[in-house]
């Protein structure tokens, strides 16, 4: 049996948001420690991993570990009929071929079940090891979002270029060219608003706008965004949540020719 | 001679929104009592049954009955012209072809005339009986409105449900199935906010929810809902507007086959 | 070399918007009084002259007069990507065939520089000399923006009709037809909400809705719009920037049918 009674209801919902556009069915998968997902976005590019800690539940009862296929889209469609200040719970039954979320308001005047087929769907989990990264980027997740859909308007790539200076976004299209620098800065009234830069060495990498445009979709779940960035591996954009969790978007950079190199 | 001025303009705007896109032309009739409409939607399923008593317009004159065909759509075209704090007079002469909507500005700076052309609609005034009710629900109207659309999501109809406890509201769909259920609640601050259940009998019935959420376009006029229902009669939905005038709608119950009875 | 330095670059972003759509490529002017430009819409029909004077920058460096072929849309995606609070920088060097705009954040955190590519267009500049008017309306920009609005969703043109009571829109369409009346009203509290007309003679001209709703998308630039008009001349509709700046639209009336003017 399956039981977690997540009081901030609000954040379920706002993890489907971040994760739906990328993910058209996946495997949800529940075990004494939290509530997580690994997938490949559908065109097996990025990788998504979330995780919500089992600390972060009010009540939070998985008696044995289990994986849930479900349909994000249609999870979405029940979540959205959950109001914001909504308790949420999600109730599963060993062996069941459903899932069963509950809505209740704040008053507990108001109670719905939400009853969704859940789904078979393969899927392998592949490991993460922890990584070391030539540099790491915290800024504020607003901030990142914005200057993301900004290029799309001039270009299709982002190259990103870390110095101890600062970061440095920029792009090219037909219409011209443009970079966007964001300098470090630690001098802030809320840290959140803090641009923090750690660099073991300086770093220039070319990735998809469209991908990193659809990571953003998490910008709710969380202030700040950890960018880490790695010549030789994937990028890590994380939007922490409370409780230890998280949603991380896996990307690996575009080879890129000289022309663009010297180009720039 | 027909002139009717409505202090709170924004009134008559709110009444058109809330039938326009159920009805697309009905014969508005005057008479010493007030101004009114009945109409079927256009499918010939619903019944909108509009009432501005003569008590709640600033001056009214209607030296005899009338009956005005009016586009409903271009109504509301000329409608949305007139500023939200504007006084709206109707005025029309014995005879004529068309109907002019004067808007005012508080400040009476701002004067515009608007003429329309009326139609000649054929129609037949149904009579309705006032009868008996197996249970009525008072609700918010904001919340009837946004569990009709949130069931939307999930299925085409809604089974509403009242026992003595409460009333539910549940639907099915190819992803799942949903239960909504309000609990009776006379104990709130505001008394709109309550839910109150008069009931004689128990009663389930089933209804299009397309037909539904067209009802609920009249929620700016009321802040609650009262929905009458019995096994023998059409549902009525009806929004209270001041000085005893009414948005009410007319919806016959699908009949419900076997396999639905059974498999909720 | 060109360097111009606009404090409040949120200004540059609202002028865009407001010449954008009837305008797709056009030179801007620089010389040492200002940065001005003077299109044809691209139907050759209205006219558009903007300038913003050089006591409107904070920093203002015009070497030479230059003219700078720019597609407007492009330069309106960039600068989209200039926050409401960034101080803009429009860059240029002698002989090059780009131009780039540099937005720096208040704080000074985030620079960006966008480039883009100049265009070569042919264009003759208009000598517009200072005429008398037979009558000028001055009112809320709002207020006509509502008006143009408005009127549209019943006919195509407005008749504009100057006495000295007041200022009268009207339009007529297959729905019917529409008679706004703005009576001259200088007792308000704020200065910007009064409605002055300075008459010497009576007019009434007609004009195509469509440009007129061109440009209210100036409306953002300035609170009052003046209007002046003349049965000899094209209407001048001018939203004036601090500084003595302004964005200026002509407009020839249309040549009205006798049926029109007997039939209103």
């Amino acid at each position: 049996m399956l039981e977690l009674r997540l009081v901030q209801g609000s954040l379920l919902k706002k993890v489907l948001e971040a994760i739906k556009d990328l993910v058209n069915d996946a495997n949800f998968d529940c075990s004494s420690s939290g509530f997580s997902l690994q997938a490949m976005d559908s065109s097996h590019v990025a990788l998504v991993a979330l995780l919500l800690r089992s600390e972060g539940f009010e009540h939070y009862r998985c008696d044995r570990n289990t994986s849930m296929g479900m349909n994000l889209g249609n999870m979405s469609k029940m979540l959205k009929c959950a109001g914001n200040d909504d308790i949420i719970t999600i109730k599963g039954d060993d062996g069941s071929d459903t899932v069963t979320f509950m809505f209740e308001s704040p008053t507990q005047d108001k109670i719905a079940d939400f009853e969704m087929k859940l789904m078979d769907i393969d899927s392998e989990h592949l490991g993460i090891p922890e990584a070391e990264y030539h540099a790491i980027v915290t800024m504020p997740s607003a901030e990142f979002s914005r200057i993301c859909k900004d290029l799309s308007s001039i270009g299709d790539t982002v190259v990103i270029s870390v110095t101890k200076e600062g970061v440095k976004f920029s792009t090219r299209g037909d219409i011209g060219t443009a970079n966007i620098v964001l300098r470090q800065n630690t001098t802030v009234d809320k840290p959140e608003d803090a641009t923090v830069i750690e660099m073991n060495e300086p770093v220039s990498l070319t990735f998809a706008l469209r991908y990193m445009n659809s990571f953003t979709k998490a910008t709710p779940l969380s202030n700040t965004v950890k960018i880490s960035l790695s010549s030789e591996l994937p990028v890590v954009v994380e939007y922490k949540i409370a409780e230890m969790s998280y949603a991380r978007y896996y990307l690996a950079p575009k080879i890129e020719e000289d022309e663009d190199e010297n180009g720039d």
